[in-house]
């Protein structure tokens, strides 16, 4: 097992009909900004529901924060919570609202130019202080309700942030809130979940051992109850296994004393970039050819994820890495998530925008080992064609 | 899947030569009490590294807390928490030290009778602030070290007591800072690991699968790695492996969303309290009875248990489980524990004691739900002999 660290200090609160426990969690005194997408959460309910928990609170909205969440877009939140003296921040949404609240939040409370937030470290540790943000989830797929990460875009790129200052002081998880998702984002986050957790368990082998159960149990859990919860969106047990699957993902338990490998993301990201694919859909096209490609370096470990998750036994060995991306492939499919990149009408010329786009982004040497070239990256993209 | 709430702000700094961080953990104008048990931490040297790593900050001592630790004990060092202005509490230890210096630091903030917070939850909750604690874990079992919860021994009974202020600040665990523990400590902190998995486990199903494969990775884990860390206490691998897997049994994660039975520790408390047997050994000799007479009761996670985590397969339901209590027992003799109450010289006539205590604590309707009577108890207790 490596060294680490592990440090998460959400609280969680998961149940049916949880949103009533923000009376209980924000102060009574505190002026609320809460923070929302598009408009499902008002078409749904969410919203009200949520407004009606804070009782007399004073409150602001703050609608509009697309998927992918821009700087731009953030920015003006940023001035709201400057001059309205905001107390709390209040996310109702996805992986985006909440990554979105988590940057405004960085950003109000920093002097300087808010663009060094995206590309350097000391700008970011050089934020001590910022206000409390709650968050009541209503897509299952990033894990930001429980982490310390944020994905923000900017021009043609998509920037991971990270800081102590990201984790929410609590997130509401009440899976009977997503049950008015569309199909495609069910499918999209069970695929990110999926590829969170082959990100930090797909690489060398390292002797974690609870670390590299958890993360069979997260996909063994998204195999069995995937189809389900996209044919069946209102059975409470499959939706609820896949919402704490998704936050346990991503929280750092699993990528804890483990090598971690975030090739799939850094390519994807220039995917949603460049194209606006969805996030999830990225993931599905590049993780059966990072796999193909990267087979050798990742032997024992795709050995071990098909003995343990897709259980195939007694094949020769290469017969059954293979067998194992086939059968990753083939369930991304039965999500309904296409993975090839002519199924989204990329051809040979887009790979090239991709990489010349990843070596503007210094995206060079990429893989757990840090040793997966742009080369490399061409290989993948054609072999995902 | 139950509802429920999870909250653990415990930052854990896991790996070899760890000590040392604690001089970025603590505050430089911090003044310490170090807290510790008989003289190990002496003996091997891990107290004196612990003093290093403070470099010039003031500290004292307060040594001797005993296994199980005594109220007596622990009340004379609040008298030096309050009357040195201590300003940081470090516990250098096992389960004991730690859940020592958790009532240590709830009593020096109580107002009251200290002994109140042994058996009443509102003078538990009427204390709002308190120290941090740091710990420098030495002995892998109880958890303690990323919980809230902390068991003090009093007159002759074992009492939990449990208290958000009980979450250390941080928690050092240093795999190699237990490989001069003797070998029946090492054993028994392994079958305590495993039984506060299964009391989390073993109950009925409720669909919480992340929690169950989680669960069943810390046992797959124990059975793996117990004997070898057992015969080879400097393998780092095992014993990092051991280590973790005692922290994740018992910091509230593979319990969230679940039933649990705390039956083995609620009996076996008593026994220790009565006779002095080892915590871990008392779990060792119930278990296996609990799941004889309550085979009924948890009849489908014990299939589940058989299944996965001893792959029994293709025999009838009730052999199944039997050979599942069967493999259980015997993993336990084969860490160098005794699972019989004969083997600790304990009779019909302790049989009578430990059930008149039982009573005397109110202990006479335990289990997942709250249905297991004295005459229950009575049955394992005589099925252990």
């Amino acid at each position: 097992m490596q060294d680490f660290e592990f440090y998460n200090p959400t609280k969680i609160i998961f149940g049916k009909d949880k949103v009533s426990e923000l009376d209980h969690l924000i102060p009574k005194e505190a002026k609320v900004l809460i923070l929302y997408g598009g408009g499902s959460v008002k078409k749904y309910g969410t919203l009200n529901k949520v407004i009606e928990a804070l009782g007399g609170r004073t409150y602001l909205e703050f609608g509009g924060i697309e998927p992918n969440p821009k700087y731009e877009t953030l920015m003006k939140a940023v001035e709201i919570v400057r001059h309205e003296k905001i107390d709390f921040l209040l996310a109702v949404g996805g992986g985006s609202v909440i990554d979105g609240t988590k940057f405004i939040n960085l950003a109000a409370h920093f002097e300087g130019n808010s663009e060094d937030l995206l590309i350097y470290i000391d700008p970011v540790d050089s934020v001590t202080k910022a206000l409390p943000i709650g968050t009541v989830l209503t897509l299952p797929a990033t894990g930001s309700e429980m982490n310390r990460g944020a994905v923000i875009s900017f021009k043609d790129g998509k920037y991971p942030v990270f800081s102590n200052l990201f984790f929410p002081q609590f997130s509401i998880l009440d899976p009977t809130l997503t049950y008015s998702l569309p199909r495609t984002q069910v499918g999209n986050g069970i695929v990110d979940t999926f590829i969170h957790t082959v990100e930090q368990y797909v690489t060398y082998p390292s002797e974690a051992m609870f670390q590299d159960r958890a993360a069979e149990g997260i996909l063994q859990t998204l195999i069995e109850i995937g189809p389900k919860t996209l044919e069946n969106p209102t059975d409470y047990e499959s939706r609820a296994n896949f919402v704490w699957s998704a936050t346990m993902a991503l929280n750092g338990l699993i990528g804890s004393g483990v090598p971690q490998d975030w090739t799939t993301h850094a390519i994807g990201h220039e995917m949603t970039a460049l194209y606006g694919i969805d996030h999830g859909k990225t993931l599905a096209i590049l993780q059966p050819s990072i796999w193909t490609i990267r087979k050798k370096q990742k032997w024992d470990k795709l050995l071990q994820y098909a003995d343990r998750v897709w259980h195939i036994k007694d094949m020769d060995e290469e017969a059954t890495i293979d067998l194992a991306i086939y059968k990753t492939r083939e369930f991304f499919e039965s999500l309904g998530i296409k993975t090839r990149l002519s199924d989204y009408n990329l051809t040979k010329t887009h790979i090239e925008e991709i990489l010349s786009n990843l070596e503007k982004h210094g995206q060079t040497a990429l893989s757990e080992t840090g040793d997966l070239t742009l080369e490399d990256s061409r290989r993948i993209l054609e072999n995902a064609l």
